[in-house]
């Protein structure tokens, strides 16, 4: 058996550690460290400059939470972006909605939806999906030339360090809303409030300078940083909090219910006041 | 600067690591090995046999969540037990609640208090309230000895291997029912969905067998396994889930809001699956 361990240091002075079969492939991309490795108790797991990005066994929690809160507000999402998210796994939870017509991927890191296809399989498989237009590409400069056109964003980004750094910013949330239709609504995942809280204060306030609505909210996620992650929702109209009841159709999930989905945003009093 | 770090196997392939800056103590008790140690990033932290109990920085989730949820569910808590405990952090959290008359602490380990008061102040200050009477007894056995007693008994068990074993055992549950008056209600640390599902599945099952409502919460504490931990309460009369709004008072917290209270109900669908 193997005596290697992976250790992810989360902060300078905490990490979590975890048991590897095998490496499975580790490669400098254009853009960032790539590694694969078969773990002991996760799965296959995607690591990304050092970073866990997903692993077989908990990315439903991440990719439920991604996609069905903002695609079950929007009473009519047809066309759908994810930036980023070359994994798969939003866009894969994407098209169990019926009324999304289309789903376009834009991940700057082809190595990344190479190496999903074939890692993580239950994961990436539904790349290939006719309903699917995967690019390779820089997802702030997709957004900055797109108008009117989206009516819901998810950016699936990684940390605000390398190549996501932008995705961060005011400009790239300004981007957003000119991309997105009328009545549009784009969600982000945005790190965690133990070691981030800065972090998640500051999208807030940039946000709500944009958006008439903006909403926190978080989900478990045990192989991420404090095991609580949030999600950020920028809204022109649609209000997450405000979907009846008759909205939600059934879909299979494992973490996402309707009751949830409201729950998801009462948040703990130290995570409340980030928004306030 | 020390180069030491804290391993917790959660799993065997599984863990966290965290920087130490000293160590402050280190024992053999009677019961269980503790250690406390000096951490860069949680502050001052007590480990007993290895795993964590608590941090000075995220102790607020666990003992706010174990207290409050059902103390505001019963409409007049006179009379409070707490089995286990000893560091001191439930205590703290129940004297927050003037209804509260006395409040027995019962730690089977009485190096647990005395260690917890020199490095854990700020949780374990509290020990010495008068309205405080502080045993060192095994709290199994106080349990069986008692009748009729208790308004609300909360058991802050470690895991259950160990001192704890009988802490999760159905005879132990219904001495608890007995101890208990006629519209009694307990809560109990009962681990984490993502490493524990068969545990929290068998405690669901054996709390139904004797309590008439039987309710599943949980809290995000970062230095737990998995980041999700659980909250089994068993209740003679009050459900925590009906709770009317003009029954919460105003007290200081960082987690718990009223709010929160009934959201750590909604669970997300694998861990609401385990309670059926």
């Amino acid at each position: 058996m193997s005596g290697l361990w992976y250790t992810e240091k989360q902060t300078e002075n905490f990490g979590i550690t975890m048991k590897i079969k095998r490496t499975l492939h580790t490669e400098q991309t254009d853009f960032q460290y790539l590694e694969m490795a078969e773990t002991e108790e996760w799965g296959n797991m995607l690591f990304l400059d050092g970073m866990v990005m997903t692993s077989q066994k908990d990315e439903f929690v991440y990719h439920e939470m991604v996609a069905h809160v903002p695609l079950f507000t929007h009473p009519n999402p047809e066309n759908v972006l994810v930036v980023g998210g070359g994994d798969g796994g939003v866009i894969r939870e994407v098209l169990k909605h019926p009324e999304v017509k289309k789903a376009t991927l834009v991940d700057i890191d082809g190595k990344v939806i190479e190496y999903s296809k074939k890692f993580l399989p239950e994961i990436a498989g539904e790349l290939d999906n006719e309903r699917v237009d995967v690019r390779v590409d820089d997802g702030f400069m997709h957004i900055a030339k797109s108008e009117n056109e989206y009516d819901v964003i998810m950016v699936d980004s990684t940390e605000p360090v390398g190549p996501a750094a932008n995705l961060f910013t005011k400009g790239f949330y300004a981007g957003i809303a000119k991309a997105l239709k009328e009545d549009g609504i784009f969600v982000a995942q945005t790190d965690n409030p133990w070691f981030k809280a800065d972090l998640i204060r500051e999208v807030q306030r940039d946000v709500k300078e944009i958006f008439p609505i903006t909403r926190l909210y978080t989900a478990n996620i045990p192989t991420y940083p404090s095991g609580m992650w949030t999600f950020t929702i920028g809204s022109k109209k649609y209000d997450p909090l405000e979907v009846s009841d008759e909205h939600f159709h059934d879909i299979e999930t494992k973490y996402y219910t309707k009751e949830l989905h409201k729950a998801a945003f009462v948040l703990p009093k130290f995570v409340k006041d980030l928004t306030e």
